[in-house]
């Protein structure tokens, strides 16, 4: 039985995720369901993307995941559902998938046009991709739910821009849970455009020279591990993005790069090349 | 095997739901469980009931709920089981299943009198909601862990007041994670009082003259959906209580109608027919 | 198939559990991962070793144990696997374990050298402890995945100090939910300094002189149960360690130990016998 996936703005207080559930388990009763995040700021389809991203390909291949963020219908905002880079994803024609799969073409895509998605319901994300989702882990078709589409809607949100094959202007799309600042500066981008030049990243009135791969190069000699805590590093972490981070923060404790810095969302980050 | 939902006031970080899955686990290997809700604010028996009343129709029929919230057992408040609208609830007769269930007469009640429901625990939830869960989600009777209870505690709290056939006096009883505010206005005590007549909705300093059924219909022309951003509005939503919100809201930065309009958890809001 | 618990300070906002999670059910199809918590607070080792093992026993038997807390591989913290109390324990070699189990013998202890503990990584719970855990979940040997330890690090942060038999000084090491103080004064240490001697509890400038095993005994007359909201009390709790709580508190709102008393992680607590 393939894994269905929760990725939502709905938080874990509200009824809301628990309902989906019921409804997943109400058809499917040997279901497995796993939260991928329900703590997406409202409306932020940008953070979604970014969550997902980061955690879809751990999963099994032909996973489905179920994106409700932004889903409420209407004329210029469809349900759509698509299958790319083996996995299969189920959500609104909100950019998200552009965001989500902007290097891999979707090998299928839909329209979802179920009767339930053309009646009116405040709730689609329970309504109209649950049954879309326990349709494709029985092993059901795309075509069946949906009509094809050409595309989805492209948005260029988490594109840095580039500039004389030199300069890197990005912008900061995550805080994480230790308050590291993660850009949209892949390191993909960042070889391509650098090729190996000597690079420095600067913001604000911040500059770093280097840039790390593991938080433990920064460290020289572990028995003195205590004398860099606190200490500012740019790296490429596990997201595969260009991260400011400290070592050992605590953004409630100690204070992170995204507090000590004064970073937030939508704030500027350069990487400069020789 | 049947799920078994978990609705308490434990929070996610501190062991205690843990250790009530670790307990289930121990006497039903392949159980499957459900977080319904643990973020219902501490001993709000309210918040618990309108959180579990919204999602527990969306499980299967035989779906056992936990509810494990202000469950000390006292004289006056002994743990207690039932079967209502062909589902299950093990819970503490606090007043909770009059506030779930006040349109639906119990099928069977009783008092728990297993004999861990005689000891003294610090931790019912665990200790004796847990084995019988455990024993109904085996195909156990209600009859076998308790005695016959002809009725529960009865709460007014989530009770609207009804003046003249004209007036509906309401109650905030529920902020959502958007910030909308959740009223004890039922559509169907709305439709009862009102016959179709026209409404006001009003609060503080603030009334609105059209009730909606869905946030879409706010918007006229969706090429232009901005313009609706922080627009405010009365609807029957997903819970079927009264809610105000705000059209594309949060909380955290622009704003939602618990914010902008200062509603808070026990606030008047009314409905007045013509 | 054993249970997998995850204890990380990860949060349940960033896709990292999730990413954890998919490489489990990418591995084992069937697995059960439960999550034990989430919301340890960054790298204090101390929280989730009391966390964990509040809520482990209450596991079956052989659940694997993953804790994702403080994880980095260096020369001086390596990744460890162990197996104590009938449960299987996977970390990092930072004196967790000897805060989970201070009282118990390890029957095995290995030094993880899977070739993936060898490789640099930035996510070593996921691409290191989720192949051991899935190693032992299809019923492997430790000894296949690392080689002997005799011992693993200790630290003596949770433990009281004991002075001329007649005083405990404890510390706070967790507040809960509820805002209740939990020290590191467990009712065993209580119990074998105490010798039945009668007891007061002291810090800053409050005092009790009962110590319950109950919230339910500080209330006289449950008719008026009412009375005894907001009343403080020092009790052994479900923890097993000497608490100090307000009978019904929410540190949200009527307040709670932690608020009304100040009293913070690291604060004295001090039991004095007769």
């Amino acid at each position: 039985m393939p894994i269905i996936t929760l990725t939502t703005d709905f938080g874990i207080k509200d009824p809301l995720v628990a309902a989906v559930k019921g409804r997943i388990y109400s058809e499917l009763s040997d279901a497995v369901v796993v939260d991928l995040s329900h703590e997406v700021s409202p409306f932020d389809i940008a953070e979604a993307a970014f969550i997902l991203k980061s955690a879809y390909k751990d999963f099994p291949k032909e996973t489905i995941h179920i994106v409700g963020v932004d889903t409420l219908i209407n004329p210029l905002k469809k349900p759509i559902a698509a299958y790319i880079d083996e996995h299969y994803f189920i959500g609104s024609d909100n950019g998200i998938l552009s965001l989500i799969c902007a290097d891999v073409a979707p090998r299928e895509l839909v329209e979802i046009t179920i009767p339930q998605a053309q009646a009116e319901t405040v709730f689609p994300t329970r309504d109209i991709f649950v049954p879309v989702a326990c349709h494709l882990a029985r092993g059901g078709k795309l075509s069946v739910v949906g009509q094809r589409l050409k595309q989805f809607k492209e948005l260029s949100l988490l594109k840095p821009v580039i500039k004389e094959n030199k300069t890197i202007n990005g912008t900061v799309i995550y805080i994480d849970n230790y308050g590291n600042v993660i850009t949209n500066i892949s390191e993909k981008i960042f070889d391509q455009i650098g090729k190996k030049r000597n690079a420095r990243v600067w913001f604000r009135n911040q500059e770093f020279t280097e840039i790390y791969t593991n938080y433990n190069q920064i460290v020289k000699d572990f028995e003195r591990e205590e004398e860099n805590y606190g200490k500012g590093l740019a790296l490429f972490g596990s997201s595969g993005f260009l991260e400011i981070a400290i070592y050992k923060s605590n953004p409630q404790t100690v204070g992170a790069a995204s507090t000590l810095y004064g970073l937030k969302k939508g704030d500027l980050v350069n990487v400069e090349f020789d």
